[in-house]
């Protein structure tokens, strides 16, 4: 815990494991997709906690190179034999469906049946999660083990869904603050019954929203929840004039599970929040990863794409693709647990301290040090060994505190933690040693 | 092979060292020099290849610091005994001769002989190759076993040399290209009768131009047989209006050893040759040394002088002074080798293949990923685990291509391939996706 | 030993070490502080070797944000116990006495007594160096043995101190140059009987302005002899306008341990000083530290304050507080040693060196090599396997002898030593190939 108040918000940040926990248990059940109703009731689902604004946007709306699809929606899906039993049943596990089937009702063979079928071979027991939302297709997606005992047989086959002319839905939160300068929180909220990705980011998402409603900041705070790529292609198309004012982003997901932390750069790789959050990481007494920025993954693929090249990096636990559960049945209520999810919260919490208190302040007494005994701030026994942390960082805060250098640069070139470095700033602020720097 | 056209160039490339290999034995037994009539019986042999122009400076024609100096021709040089037996003899080894050597024709002891016998004491069956062009001088190379042999005796001594005015001869090949940028590919043609060092740069320059004259090219490329040092000199100081068309250079020499492939950078460091012929190393999957620039070695000394500072690297084998055949009777047939020539010429086409495509393009749709799919560029099954190479390729082009980086920049970035990269890039363009930036 | 005139220096660098020993014990045993007659008496030794010039500045004196404080002397202090004994006394050790302690004589109990005596529990053997400057207090400095000796009694405590308006005293010696442009040598001087810290640096810096005044210079050197801290305020307070002249500048502390050299660079961190020092002792041949710019330490924490910000490292052995003997009655004469302090010098000798002779020249025949063969400042053999050292530097010299790149440059990029680089500047200077450049 590297944040500002850390006696506050350590009960904030346990709590919010548990409580993230519960909302990923609320939405789990819920099909979601890119659009349609699952969407909607998750989001209302969200309402209960932060006042989203939900948005509708026409299918066929021209958004950059692409347009608003169909809505998609769904009632039941199955596989019946010929006795009648459902041996796919999408009412027992959403992810059967191939997401964004097109409606079908009839019999067919096995043969007719078995190329509309996904599995995993390697991973015997588990659903995939599979779609198909720019080719019109149909299909199911079960355990290879399931698949493997389907007898030769005629089946029912029924997907009762529609793919018709209606909207895409996101939701989005914008807490404003001090300046119009914006620190974006996106999470992708299009998944269906998968936990880690990305109902913990849908949570983590939420409660920072609770967390910086509370606080005093100066950055706006918005948080987007929007289906997976056509969301925040949607987004940043009705919003390009407002976009020069993310000064800062990350994109929420994978936060729930038992991995350590990683954080893939922006595309810039130096931006602020890049070097904010493995500032946090470094300090976290945890391993952690760093991954450089690749145009593959979520939605920091749009908000980094070369028109827009914002400061947008992503903060999970283990990466997408990465853990055996990813897009499988088995990425449920017993992978992400509230420990991972309070961890993750802390971190992001400790990046926006960050973020927030990372300013530039002058030296009014550059030239040698001040006298600090004189103002209290310091030991007045000369001659001994050590020098403490708080010291140092008294130090280190006067020295470089010449217009070049914001908190963080001296949190990086001192080695200390920017908590402690800002402590200090605090300090010499009020004793008149420090002008905010108004660059 | 890293080339763009792997499929025709496998058999450009594994004929070039059996025919490498044989013009290699062609010029072996010829005795050349820096000037002389072993240098023109050379060219004249390359000729048979490529289209070379000879060009003949006179002696005493200043080039900067320097004057052409003499031509030096030899007919035949012996140390005979009092038997009348020559116990060394030009006529078997055309190293035994100092490079150079005024002729003499009388009898001597063996103690006003032997300050003029040059010998490698740690190398006892070899013969040493041994140069005297700016001093007047005379002697012999000879292995250490025979100067230890030789017995007090009155020896003939006769070198039947001349040192008259005359001329330098080099040769010269450009190949036109669509634009007046130049890549110089640069050999000293000057030694003897060694192998490596530097027949098989002359034979891989031959075969290069071969190659080049058929690939269309936006480069014109300017192949230079030359004698070392002088004969650098002597070019630049010729063609001083021409010199800042040359964008790109290698010095070809020391490609047909065992050794694996060494690179030394131009002065500059970061030229793009520089980083084209690391790229190809990288992506060999072979070993690989590679060494910054020194102002010690072949011709690069002359072409990254100050006062040029040309983009010029050497791209070898095993380098000069680093095998222990280096400058010795051992550096001869066997020690190069066809499958070591078609291994460096593979490098030097491959990196022809990158100065060739390393354009920058332009993303027109950079703001958001384009919709790949209705394209036909890209898989439509949503949800797997794995995107392949070429999709990522195709991400990377996309995303980079913002005018600031080229095809190389895009490569080295995302580690993956130059042609897998200039592959994308060309499905991109011819999807509308790209345009050439003309910066 | 990197310098220009090795066989000069080693005569007087061998000499120094005992020279430099023999005046620290002139100087151990006298009771320094940061004002007071024991600095004076000290100065007055120094100025036996070299002509310094004595300042004093009033008490009461505004020096940026400090005031000079009243001066303090002390001519006794004493701890009686009943029986008259003195269990602690300031004429066996000065450090007994808390320096800067106000009067006191009376009697009092040893409860009374115990808060006013300092000890290092975990080197019980050592009497622990102390100072009260800003704050008004007394004790005493004793060994934990000591300490824990001391029996129920009544005792009689005196210190017989003044702390009254006077003056701060420094020293200070210009050897000019050709120029005004400075180098500043700085060395705290205030410190009692402690040896390596920085009777050592006092010692250092003493031999070193006798060496510097014998020498042909560019520069001109300034030598202080301050108080720690408030001396270098009180310096740069008064003398803010020659600030600018300042061009390199070394902090000398703690050169007469066994512990390897270590250099802490400027805040800057790469000024042509740090670069200087890294030099000298990459190429020492033995081992050393290297420290980035702390805001702690010695008086490079004021010249290296934001407002000035100069290029001032500190080379000391080991540094502050990392070894067992600082701040201790153990830094004493069996700590520091002629041959250590021999070694101090001759790095600090070396380092002046290059200060001195890293000049820019211009290659006078920039394209292609100039002939050194006809110079004669090359071997005239060619196709020799090796070259050696000095004319790898006469090629380096020149190659990046383009107006970008200083003799240091070369020395760094090439891998040799500034020594051999300048040699063979000096050889080309000579014949017409080289010309200062005037930067």
């Amino acid at each position: 815990m590297n944040s500002i108040n850390a006696s506050s918000q350590i009960n904030e940040t346990e709590q919010p494991g548990t409580q993230m926990y519960q909302l990923i248990e609320e939405l789990y059940p819920i099909c979601r997709s890119i659009t349609g109703n699952g969407f909607r009731e998750s989001l209302r689902i969200v309402e209960q906690y932060i006042p989203l604004e939900t948005h509708e946007v026409l299918t066929g709306t021209a958004v950059f190179d692409w347009m608003v699809p169909r809505e998609w929606n769904i009632r039941d899906a199955f596989v019946k034999n010929s006795r009648g039993e459902r041996v796919i049943d999408f009412q027992a596990n959403n992810l059967h469906i191939l997401n964004y089937s097109v409606p079908i009702h009839r019999t067919m063979s096995l043969a007719e049946l078995k190329p509309h079928l996904y599995s995993l071979p390697e991973q015997p027991n588990l659903i995939p999660y599979r779609t198909s939302y720019y080719k019109e297709n149909w299909g199911f997606c079960v355990s290879h083990h399931v698949l493997q005992q389907l007898e030769e047989d005629t089946y029912e086959v029924c997907i009762d869904s529609t793919l018709q002319p209606g909207s895409l839905t996101y939701g989005e939160y914008l807490v404003p603050g001090n300046t119009t300068d914006e620190v974006l929180i996106s999470c992708h909220s299009c998944h269906p019954s998968l936990c880690n990705d990305n109902l913990s980011g849908m949570a983590l998402a939420t409660f920072l929203a609770r967390h910086v409603q509370t606080q005093p900041r100066r950055y706006s705070y918005r948080f987007l929840f929007i289906p997976g790529t056509i969301g925040a292609i949607t987004w940043l198309a009705m919003h390009e004039s407002q976009i020069q004012h993310i000064k800062h982003g990350l994109v929420v997901a994978c936060v729930g599970d038992p991995g350590i932390s990683s954080y893939k750069k922006s595309r810039r790789g130096d931006a602020e929040i890049d070097r904010a959050v493995l500032h946090i990481l470094q300090h976290s007494d945890q391993p952690y990863n760093v991954y450089d920025f690749s145009p593959y993954g979520y939605d920091e693929r749009q908000y980094c794409s070369p028109g827009f090249n914002l400061p947008v990096g992503s903060l999970t636990r283990t990466p997408h693709g990465r853990y055996p559960e990813y897009h499988t049945s088995a990425d449920n209520l017993d992978l992400v647990q509230p420990i991972y999810l309070s961890d993750s919260f802390a971190k992001y919490v400790a990046v926006v301290d960050i973020l927030e208190h990372n300013r530039t302040y002058i030296n009014t007494n550059p030239k040698c040090e001040p006298q600090l005994g004189k103002r209290g701030l310091y030991g007045t026994m000369g001659g001994q060994k050590d020098t403490k942390t708080h010291e140092m960082a008294l130090l280190w805060v006067l020295n470089l505190s010449d217009g070049d250098h914001a908190l963080l640069d001296i949190a990086e070139r001192s080695g200390l933690a920017f908590s402690i470095i800002n402590t200090a700033a605090d300090a010499l602020r009020q004793s008149g040693l420090l002008q905010e720097c108004s660059r």
